[in-house]
């Protein structure tokens, strides 16, 4: 069965937002086995809608719409596609409720045209929306399966692992399954290069390498009866990827490498305590996004100043001045002053030069030591290269975690 | 003249990468006044191209095709162009010439196939790459103008803007303009609702409200002659929309709200300095990915644990025992701690409740101090209602920038 993607949105036809929900579901599709053909994005205009619906229908088996089903005029979706598709819209008990308590629980207003949202094609498995308001839904008319997802990616993407992926499942014959082991300190070519034979001499389980921003995964996927006839397929190259890269895999899951360096932490107990330069914050920022973590991270210091690194972190006068903020002894200093000023187990430190500006010959631009001190030691890594500021504090905060995650295992 | 985009390739259509050009073409169509109707996705798939290419040619006056130009064999974008409108591809010698120059320039070793790229439509305007190797081209057919450019983002977009913009300048009439009109404060719903007569009242310029992240914005869009026009025909608008929505409105522009709040800083030399309870390093993140902010930003303290507040930050023991870590009190003392212990002239503080769990009656998941200290006076800022923990914390963090827009302006 082959997948049709219709966005609906003027503003993805203005620019001011790039199409994500396709490239979210589009990889999600590829997961579970299904070809996606086209994607088509269309305004929020009632014509061109239905032109789109109607030319989808005769080329796809499944058609997946994004946007558009919000409470305001312009979001028409499922009023044209009901049209298309010859249903009645009918009110949903169900769906109404859990809009007026999303609205009572978060305190906000209601206004009268959220009535609307809660209109749903006659027949259909509703996706109600645990995330935001508009719920989605899914239905069969001829011989195609039309699924309705809401626009914002934090509603779209859950809503279809949670409410589209098992509506889907239900349509396909076997099952897909698929492992990823997320790696980091090694890219997409190096990694392809390295397991080129494995992949062309495996058809199923199948490999395939993706780059993740500075990150990199690897998914073997195997077709089977089956879920436990899938893993059986995949146990055993999984074991072939990790001799060959097993020291760049921090996870198997969805797991991100700060969840997996903290969970070490919260399982062994170690207070952690973070002083950020060129970071900025973000360190913090990635801990703190993690819920619960407070148990076993105490804090941490923005140290952007150098007046801060010696006021908060004890950092001295000297070694400012002899070798510079940007240096191992100052990262050094730093990670020791942030760990003994908040009582932590472990400090972690980051100075570098972010840019766009403030590179110079001796400490160019991309230049950052990260520092890693613990029981009396110091582990000191110095990153190298410059694409841009964003990149460059990336690649300094997931040092920091990789280091932590590999001192702790 | 409407325009459709038609991106080629199977990558996009995998999820392996977002569809970007697409995007950086509607926002510069947009801006010489072409309305982009359709953004179509196809595979690398000569069927399924031919198909997409016939549906555009006839309902857009413009074909803009993306990705397809390489030299090895899926790429196959000017083949099916050239069969489907009738066009024979013809050697150009100077293209050759230029990818020849090319890869002596960047000491790479040309393989044969490169030939093919230097094969172009008959009569076509030919559009060197200085960018990389696949040249572009445009020409008409019948009612159509065909665009190809090729797929990598950094070819694409130089390609358009220098060759593609001139091709298209000369066959549009008039411009379009538009200005948005950034929020926070309000949402989407309630916006429409106050501006429901206008919205339907004026025709040109038109009125759209779209919803951001727990922001909002509105735009003003005019078609005229010229841009002169346009902004004469925008001004009375606007300022029809500022008499009643005036006091969310922060910007017109691309300005972040954290970009708006801290330029004010720097226009003002006033030094800031932020204590961070539950948004963990996200306020210092964002500040710190402004470059050129480490003139006014001192420095930050994530306080994630009541030590910390006592130790870094000397918040009283007693306002923790009395009132709680998430209290005004609390809030206040971390605002003006922050301030003394870094000596900036502003400090800002946050404490409260991320969630998704430590949520209690008396103080539930989505409750929030805010707190701005300069001058020896406080304004503290209290949230409620929650949504999940991301939700909390970047509410906390607009506020915390409104608040501090709003104080200096």
């Amino acid at each position: 069965m082959n997948v049709e993607i219709i966005s609906v949105g003027t503003e993805i036809l203005l620019g001011d937002i790039v199409n994500s929900d396709a490239q979210t579901l589009s990889v999600e599709l590829a997961r579970i086995g299904l070809n996606v053909y086209f994607h088509t994005v269309v305004g929020d205009n009632p014509v061109r809608l239905e032109e789109a619906l109607n030319i989808a229908r005769n080329r796809a088996d499944i058609i997946i719409t994004t946007g558009g089903l919000g409470p305001t005029y312009d979001d028409l979706t499922k009023e044209i596609i009901a049209k298309t598709f010859g249903k009645e819209l009918v009110f949903d008990e169900k769906a109404y409720d859990a809009i007026v308590s999303y609205f009572a629980k978060n305190k906000i207003k209601m206004v009268s045209n959220q009535r609307k949202q809660a209109m749903m094609p006659e027949g259909c498995t509703v996706f109600y929306n645990d995330w935001g308001t508009a719920p989605g839904c899914g239905f069969k008319s001829g011989n195609n399966h039309v699924l309705m997802l809401p626009g914002p990616p934090k509603e779209c993407e859950p809503m279809f692992t949670h409410c589209g992926v098992p509506y889907l499942a239900s349509l396909s014959e076997g099952v897909i399954h698929s492992v990823s082991l997320k790696m980091f300190g090694t890219g997409e070519a190096m990694v392809e290069e390295i397991l080129q034979d494995k992949m062309l001499s495996y058809t199923n389980p199948t490999i395939a390498p993706y780059a993740k921003q500075l990150q990199c995964l690897v998914r073997v996927t195997a077709k089977a009866e089956n879920l436990e006839s899938a893993k059986e397929l995949i146990a055993p190259v999984k074991d072939d990827i990790y001799s060959v890269l097993g020291e760049f895999i921090y996870a198997e899951d969805d797991k991100t490498l700060e969840e997996v360096a903290i969970s070490q932490l919260i399982e062994k107990n170690i207070t952690l305590a973070v002083a950020e330069s060129c970071t900025g914050g973000l360190i913090s920022k990635r801990i703190t996004d993690i819920s619960g973590v407070s148990q076993i991270y105490l804090g941490g210091v923005c140290s952007y100043s150098n007046s801060s690194k010696e006021k908060l972190l004890g950092v001295s006068h000297e070694t400012l001045e002899k070798y510079g903020a940007v240096s191992e002894e100052t990262a050094k200093e730093m990670a020791k002053g942030v760990c003994e000023a908040l009582g932590s187990d472990i400090g972690v430190s980051t100075t570098g030069i972010a840019g766009p500006t403030g590179g110079t010959k001796e400490k160019p631009l991309g230049l950052v030591y990260v520092c890693v001190y613990y029981k009396g030691e110091y582990k000191v890594c110095k990153l190298e290269g410059y694409r841009n500021r964003e990149n460059t504090r990336l690649k300094a905060t997931y040092t920091a975690f990789d280091m932590i995650r590999k001192l702790i295992k």
